[in-house]
């Protein structure tokens, strides 16, 4: 940010380019920008660092302490996360650096600063409840106790500068364009930098280490007992599993951690679960929800959070060792268990969401169950945002090259986006049949058998298909006709493909529905995966349809008077629609279950998936805690409705989650969105209190009641 | 149309204002249009008409008859009705006039001409059936016979013209303005005609006298058992019952019919049926409807259609009389019965629908019970072409000069646009509630007590408000205060208003649905009425999300393949809102119960009502038939979701049509739309049946399922 003050109103708006003041809040930013060019000379220079006073200067690259001399700058130093984590703020410093600027920087005199910000901390925090305030008061006060000038030596003594270059191995693209963005710098890059043909490289995010957290990950092989559920929460794709046979280890760095594998598959095999300590966001979403406990040690699990300093060269080395070993084929792992998914690679990996997203994890499921045939249309919002930003793309592909085909759409139209996908490459396969059909006695009998015939409802299938389209390709470069040409650029039209459009509520709730009710009437055969957060949380938190009652949001500031949309309901009415509502938090085996199902029906399918964020108002570690007392409480109760039951004369629609066990406001005050309210307007929080109540009842009966329905009758099947 | 022949290509697009061959097939037109001053010199001129070529003369206007013998015209009459009514084309006539137009005009010799009309007749109806090939083809034989050239006298014998001026009593904007317009000459109007404020005139279509009809209904008292239904069935509100005291009867002409009235409330009162006979399309509804059977003549009814021109002048005497008879307040009438109902106003007469249409029944009911106070916002569609279209209006007023307030908005914003104006009324009331306190010194407190506590539920309630406004407004005029001012004009707003937002399937189920969802999802009060022909009626018949399995229209030519969209209970799954599917033909009173219902809830309502339509390919005098058909069939069940009983202890959902009795064929396959698909297509239109049945059968058995659902448990209240 950029803040200007002066005795004078300031009404032009223009970016700073000469500051008396400069605060470095997360240090790993000053390895990567040239923050203090922009520094007037005897200015300020604030860093938030766990380093102290005296150690701090040999941690700062060679420029930094370059221009500190050169330009006379006093130099304060203070451990901002320290101070949060002691008084219970976790990792918001926020209310201590702003301590710090108006401590130093002499805009008001200190006394008269430091009560006009109790004060606004008042106004800002008074209604979330008397803790919040009492912490955000304490940090006031420890700040000052905390905050510390740093003697600047004469000379440079640091021995590396900031890192304008990409890691060894990054592809010319990453090191020339990309690695200019990212530094922000990407103005200076010449048209002749892109790629000609306007396509835009995937799989970039690996490149940008954005060593973003204080802590990560490291892991004990004695405890863990593999269930592989740190690797399926972890937003992030950070933390991995493999299994490998025991010669891969010849090369392997001495620290580099592993175990037998328990795996009835995968005898003899071994097991390392490693995260990338600089693609790690911190989130501790793995160490929560690691269901191991380390006998010894009651506080450790299998997965523990280790301060990074110590142990990042270490790490670092680990997780190239790791990265370097093959994942397992598809057809090898049968994907239906946390277990077996923990082994398949993700394609889509380190986006930027927010530490701990609730989205993220279905995206990644997402791409390891079909990433490598998937093709995706997107609608705008956090996922586009964190599946698409430049300068880096967290789709990537497999060691064969095959990933998702991903495009982000508008608001309005991402549904019918989607369907067209579907239906081109339903025309693609057509034609490609026609051509196979036109050339079949250049293909050969068996060929033309193998290729229109092929059973592609398994990995399997599917591998063989490939197969099959390798030796159409080879025999096609071999036919002189115009026919053959085609068919060469359509043939991998032949291998099943699997079109998924995805979106947040904002879009699937509100400003998409029309289309995405167009969609479901159409039936045709394409996966709605709905991450549904309940605001729009990319644009800053407004109501949407998906918004609970209760709940603030913007345009809802009072809380919500009428209850969330329910969309699940709304797509079964179709009959002939897969629908599904998981809270994958609440029960993986559910969500993974929904997703193959989903993917499988021949038909059209919609996912609604309950996604923990930020927007909720609590730190991220505890989504998965909140998704359960989500499902328990009744309010997001796991639905399936499977229009292949009924023709098996069965019930299509399955209630997969138990009768409510705590009353909803054990979910829902945990969530600052909810208790704000309480403070605020106490009266009013408990009449809609009441209501929401009201409305899971009502809800659940109707849902239980739905679900006990016989099957149909055997004469009118 | 205009036509135009040649030996070369015709390439250039222009009207003809030169024409060899003149047809005029409806011989109304011929009062109105001066279509002969386009007729070149010795030309041919083609009347279809009821008179003989000995008689058809004097039925001609002065200025027809002249011109013919100016132009020396050659003058040939028809009796193509007659014709098509003795084949069984009922009122089908384009095949006889196309016949006259190849056997008159030379274009192609004439046998030649004959052949060729067989061979695209059988193209054209080929595929409709062996019977309707065979009616045409007799159709074309018999017309030849039945063409005749009339001998034109020397001289103009008529003493009547062209009907350029509107019938006595018309306002000046008709006389001057509309008049102009109707015969198609509104664009000699000068900018000043018009009202400067830019408010358009309503009440209007009663003015236009189309005279469209060869037959109109004739009541018989003795035989009528005063049940209403034929004035319920009247698409266009051209028949009506009246009941009033004896002494009216003074003025009134001798022909005039009349019996004791036998409504309870209403002893010792008189009570007429009249249709205006200028105003029929002579669609036959009010006899189909009529369940009185005359024991003379079991064939007669108490409605019958008898040829106008015979009873044209006392008729006319009789329905200027008639419409001279004041309707009774509506708080005398308890409006919720079909007989009752019959005796309100309708403030939506003589629209120009098809003859038949099932849509405008449901708009009439709609004004007779709300329309005094209505709102209504309109989206695109036939309703907004009937409702709005230049230069009559259908939608009038009472005699207090209350009456709908109607706007048409685009097809993707209406029920926003409806939304708006509830909103915009809301905030009125409130405003003069405020401006009510701030004067309530001046206006006494009595007054202000009464009109903040007003309980407007019943008519009586809404009349005795309407009293305490004018007794405000005769008050404020006397204070001296700028609120008093501004009460003045915001004074009717204390009137309890009633939003309705209106629209076909079209808008309903596909572009303004996004919209629609999110209205219902507000939760405010409004009531929304969706017109469901199930198919695009006005442009020309697309499908539509509400376009039923089997049924084919444009973009679904051979078929649609995938079910109706099933709005009502998708709009269900909201819990709040009232929600109904009616069909008027099927249940009368289910109707009604259903528009009381919706307008009495203090929330969101929606009624889908079953709208039969021209597009259905059947004769409209079939459409009641059709709609118990329908319902017998279990294919449109009648259903009522009122919110309120779930706290009265009670389940929402009402299934209110009986188990189906017949099978959908027998349904389905009485309309063209679905018997087309059984010549063109027998396969598949056998598979689409058999889906059809299937779902049917599927959504009938979860609608009773549901509807036997136990009211919610006490404790959970
Ligand atoms: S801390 Fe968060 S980002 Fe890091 S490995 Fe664990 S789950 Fe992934
Ligand atoms: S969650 Fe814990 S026990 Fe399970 S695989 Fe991860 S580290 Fe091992
Ligand atoms: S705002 Fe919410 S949904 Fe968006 S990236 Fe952050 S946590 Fe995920
Ligand atoms: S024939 Fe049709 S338009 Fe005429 S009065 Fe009867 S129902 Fe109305
Ligand atoms: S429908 Fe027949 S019986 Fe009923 S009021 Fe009309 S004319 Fe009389
Ligand atoms: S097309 Fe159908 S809905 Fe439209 S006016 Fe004609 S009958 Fe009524």
């Amino acid at each position: 940010s950029h803040l200007r003050f002066g005795p004078d109103p300031i009404k032009s708006p223009y970016l700073i380019d000469k500051a008396n003041f400069v605060a470095c809040h997360q240090s790993s930013f000053l390895d990567r920008y040239e923050m203090l060019s922009v520094a007037e000379p005897n200015g300020i220079f604030l860093l938030n660092s766990i380093h102290s006073k005296d150690e701090v200067w040999n941690y700062l690259p060679i420029s930094v302490q370059k221009q500190i001399i050169e330009k006379n700058l006093r130099f304060y130093v203070i451990d901002a996360y320290k101070i949060a984590n002691e008084i219970g703020l976790g990792g918001r410093i926020n209310t201590i650096m702003q301590t710090c600027f108006f401590a130093l920087s002499n805009v008001l005199p200190k006394d008269e600063a430091i009560k006009e910000i109790k004060k606004f901390t008042e106004k800002t925090y008074g209604r979330k409840g008397e803790k919040i305030l009492k912490m955000n008061f304490e940090a006031i006060d420890k700040t000052l106790d905390n905050l510390h000038q740093v003697i600047v030596p004469k000379g440079v003594t640091s021995n590396f500068d900031l890192k304008t270059s990409m890691p060894e191995g990054a592809p010319p693209f990453v090191k020339n364009a990309i690695a200019k963005m990212i530094i922000g710098k990407g103005d200076e890059l010449p048209v002749s930098a892109f790629p000609s043909d306007g396509t835009y490289p995937t799989g970039t995010t690996k490149w940008e280490k954005r060593n973003i957290s204080l802590e990560v990950p490291v892991w004990s092989p004695e405890t863990c007992i593999q269930c592989g559920k740190c690797v399926f929460i972890c937003p992030h794709a950070v933390i991995r599993a493999k299994v490998y046979t025991r010669d891969v280890l010849k090369n392997a760095p001495s620290s580099f951690r592993y175990t037998e594998a328990k795996f009835s598959q995968f005898k003899d095999y071994l097991y390392t679960v490693q995260a990338s300590p600089e693609d790690c966001t911190g989130c501790k979403l793995c160490h929560e929800v690691c269901p191991a406990k380390n006998k010894q040690d009651p506080k450790l699990k299998a997965v523990n959070m280790v301060f990074k300093d110590t142990i990042l060269d270490r790490e670092k080395d680990n997780w190239k060792f790791f990265d370097s070993i093959p994942y397992l084929d598809k057809d090898q792992i049968n994907g239906t268990t946390v277990k077996d998914i923990q082994l398949l690679q993700p394609l889509f990996e380190f986006s930027g969401a927010c530490a701990g997203c609730g989205e993220t994890p279905y995206v990644k499921l997402l791409t390891q169950l079909f990433g490598d045939r998937a093709v995706m249309g997107n609608a705008t919002g956090c996922s586009s945002i964190y599946g698409g930003n430049l300068p880096t793309t967290p789709y990537t592909t497999n060691k064969e090259g095959r990933g998702p085909t991903w495009s982000n759409s508008l608001f309005e139209d991402t549904a019918e986006f989607g369907l067209g996908m579907r239906i081109a490459l339903d025309k693609q396969y057509e034609y490609a049949l026609d051509l196979i059909d036109r050339l079949a006695e250049d293909l050969g009998k068996e060929l033309v058998f193998e290729l229109k015939n092929a059973d592609q409802k398994t990995e399997t299938g599917i591998n063989k298909q490939r197969e099959m389209v390798k030796l159409l390709k080879a025999k096609l470069k071999g036919i002189q006709k115009p026919e053959a040409k085609d068919l060469l650029s359509l043939s991998d039209s032949l291998v099943k493909k699997s079109v998924w459009i995805i979106g947040g509520d904002g879009w699937a709730y509100d400003i998409g529905y029309g289309g995405l009710d167009h969609v479901l009437a159409q039936g045709k055969n394409v996966n709605i995966l709905v991450l549904d957060t309940e605001v729009y949380s990319n644009t800053g938190g407004q109501k949407s349809k998906a918004t609970p009652i209760g709940a603030i949001a913007k345009f809802a500031m009072g809380g919500k008077a009428s209850p969330k949309k329910d969309l699940a309901m709304m797509a079964m009415n179709y009959g002939n629609v897969y629908v599904a509502r998981v809270a994958l938090g609440a029960n993986n085996a559910h969500t993974i279950k929904a997703f193959l199902e989903a993917e499988s029906f021949e038909g059209t399918s919609i996912i609604i998936a309950y996604s923990h964020c930020t927007q909720h108002g609590y730190d991220m570690v505890r989504g998965p805690d909140q998704q359960k007392a989500a499902v328990m409480s009744g309010y997001w109760p796991l639905v399936r409705y499977d229009p292949r039951l009924y023709d098996q004369g069965k019930n299509p629609f399955q209630l997969d989650s138990s009768k409510p066990s705590i009353p909803l406001q054990d979910y829902i005050y945990n969530e600052t969105r909810f208790k704000v309210l309480t403070r605020s307007n106490p009266e009013v929080a408990k009449k809609l209190l009441e209501y929401a109540q009201k409305e899971v009842n009502k809800r659940w009966e109707l849902y239980k009641y739905w679900s006990e329905m016989p099957g149909p009758k055997q004469e009118e099947k």
